[in-house]
């Protein structure tokens, strides 16, 4: 009956450029790579990124909604990593408003996004877009951007769009002059009548919900801007309608999936974080002084850790030969360690590891889990040594809370009895799980006990 | 930049009839309750509810979504809690498929949900709404059912439904014969041709999305479903458009608030469990032994949580006077609570507290948080009293959990020093947040430090 993780609806993969790790995004990537190609003489598919990131007034809070934090990292930033990661959107140009200017530009800085080019917002989505095609569409000198083949124009409140649907809408768009993501309807659509009674309902299956990305012609779009009224730049909703009203461009149509929707209201703001936590809580690795010794109980641990979590990956690493290995799933973008001390209560591995993940960039983006266990057999060692521990994680804990790392202690009781020493890794799991899964920066530095 | 409580989108408060508390649930209590009266044989509005509760294939798990668990409670509880508590709603009709019925059946049983009877589902939503319908229409021998004049027809996956919409339609139902809400659409609809390209897109501002409740007078809309076509059985989505079409009733279109929206999506439910978590997280009760004593440190803790909690409730009780205060506090569904235990290690105060939960019915709906709190002065009590402790209410809270009540431990440093003590009540103040906001079955029975 639990809700498993998101499926096929598979959602943002963490940092830059993974479009290799997939089959249909390295279809996607190789195409447009090869067409881009790295020789600017050659022929090649320009494309670049429009976002209009004005004002949203419907979330009932006082931040616009793209600048509203989860896991303590603005919405639009999860966007921004979203598109950056795709190495074929050469530039990504960002509308806002003068008032947040300097907000955008510290979250550029503090999030190293790359490829953005920031514009001034209109005081509509359509005058803000249009701004941002202005500077695409401008050869100036001293600008570092030039006028693409295709432009793409996505949401910032759209975290969660794939290289996938990317690649649909670009190259339906290089084929039909335009195009669109849609979805199937959740409501039917009524039309009221002026006393506001129900005058007409739409047949639900012969219409769609227009959602984004899209994706144009530069030519295209920029001339149905450059025609368009001031009626429509001040109500208009749909791009693709611009596009067929000025140039006669009929969009070609790209179903979408449903982690395409738009964060609108406040609980689109929770369901976005569950699902970031559910993404950055797929893999779980479980780091040890000595990896050879297949006794050790670390793969104990790791072995119960793997029957208890479903949906999870858990590998295990050593943290000797200067943790080259350790290194790599690092890079890989793994956001949760175990790092088991064994029959000791100092925290020297802990440290070790500490010191890898601080040097890394890792905890940028998302909150890094550390679960420092330690097995003891509780008989064997006097608890008062334990407490001299906790004030030592406690300070740790703070200390590494700062460069966005989330330190909790685990006691792991081990008694000589096999079947008791099964429960109380199965206990350990549990609560490996738990922290793993919520994040929880009130918790930090807390010697839990299974 | 936290995103605060759904503040104007209140959603559902648990427990039945809640209707006094709030202005304007309040005026419509009082209209229906004194139009419906106690008395049988005066003039009455007679209201019932339909809810269809067939099969959901958009989630993409394989639970229908309406059984999906939130907080370990099935979605359809929740919307039939939300009905209940409705005074004047007399009969709630809900639509299941057989192979659904004796899940539906236990559900009812365990969450002590009253009013309602069952009827078997039809393969559409629609057959499903008819079922319904027919139930009510028969006025037979043996059924506790008679016809109402007004029907309401809801969704089994809407379950923040306010008693105030519900009010709106049906009074607007009785004066128009059908009433639905409806809410301002988030996308642009579109239509597309056969080649799958935009045929043209519809002006956002003049269509809405119309979502449940919906509300009808029972011999509109029971002649609608008895006229109304095969077709329209199998492929309709819209009871709005039946009137219309067979009873030439234009039905009253009535703006509902941003929570009437459909779980449809696993990122729906997702959200549905973060407002549910928060909407009983906004109240904390401080339970000590004495109340008088204006220094008692309970009292200071509980100045800390008024301070570091924003948006939370929070008040204190004794546990003495035969607890009738207490009781109170539990009657009106405070569902965290912090027992005090001063200067001591054992859990004498909160067993107390326990047992009281235990008698009431508190947990039944939603899980309890208890936080059993010790103040101790790390210097002169000996670490490994504590550990005693720490197995105790492990033992504990095993026990309580099988109740639907999550057990923590909390010891809070008690230095001499004011500053120092200031301090870790602040930390312990946001712990107690942590494990209140949380919710998190995997760490009951620790034992954390302030």
């Amino acid at each position: 009956m639990e809700p498993g993780p998101p499926g096929s609806s598979g959602p943002v993969e963490p940092g830059p450029c993974l479009s290799g790790q997939r089959g249909a995004d390295h279809a996607a990537s190789a195409f447009l790579q090869s067409a881009a190609g790295t020789e600017p003489g050659r022929h090649s598919l320009a494309v670049a990124a429009v976002l209009p990131a004005g004002c949203g007034e419907r979330m009932g809070v006082p931040t616009p909604k793209q600048f509203c934090p989860i896991l303590e990292r603005p919405l639009i930033s999860y966007t921004l990593q979203a598109l950056e990661r795709v190495c074929w959107i050469k530039d990504i140009v960002v509308a806002v408003t003068g008032e947040n200017m300097e907000v955008m530009k510290s979250i550029i800085q503090k999030y190293q996004h790359k490829r953005i080019s920031l514009v001034e917002a209109g005081v509509t989505r359509h005058r803000s877009i249009f701004s941002g095609l202005k500077a695409l569409a401008e050869d100036q000198l001293n600008s570092k951007l030039s006028k693409p083949e295709v432009v793409i124009i996505h949401d910032a409140v759209r975290p969660f769009v794939e290289e996938d649907v990317l690649f649909k809408v670009v190259t339906a768009a290089k084929e039909h002059g335009a195009a669109g993501a849609i979805r199937p309807l959740v409501s039917t659509v009524i039309s009221p009548s002026a006393d506001g009674c129900l005058d007409h309902s739409l047949e639900r299956a012969r219409h769609r919900a227009s959602e984004m990305p899209q994706a144009f012609l530069f030519d295209v779009i920029y001339e149905a801007y450059q025609q368009c009224t001031d009626y429509d730049l001040e109500f208009g909703t749909e791009c693709l309608q611009l596009a067929l009203k000025y140039c006669r461009t009929k969009a070609k149509l790209v179903e979408g999936s449903p982690d395409l929707w738009k964060v609108t209201y406040k609980r689109d703001l929770y369901a976005a974080e569950s699902i970031i936590k559910e993404i950055i809580s797929q893999e779980i690795c479980v780091v040890m002084d000595s990896k050879e010794d297949n006794k050790h109980v670390g793969h104990l641990l790791e072995e119960v850790l793997k029957s208890e979590l479903n949906h999870v990956k858990v590998t295990s690493e050593a943290l000797c030969h200067a943790g080259r290995h350790l290194q790599q799933i690092i890079l890989d973008q793994c956001y949760n360690f175990v790092c088991v001390n064994v029959m000791t209560s100092d925290f020297q591995e802990t440290q070790k590891l500490l010191s890898m993940l601080e040097e890394s960039n890792l905890s940028i983006l998302y909150p890094v889990v550390v679960v420092s266990v330690h097995f003891l057999d509780f008989k064997l060692v006097p608890p008062s040594q334990k407490m001299e521990n906790l004030m030592q994680i406690k300070e740790f804990s703070k200390k590494v809370k700062e460069r966005n790392i989330l330190l909790y202690g685990l006691l792991i009781s081990y008694p000589q009895d096999e079947q008791k020493l099964q429960e109380s890794l199965r206990q350990g799991a549990i609560i490996i799980a738990s922290l793993v899964k919520e994040r929880n920066s009130g918790l930090i530095g807390q010697l839990l006990i299974a």
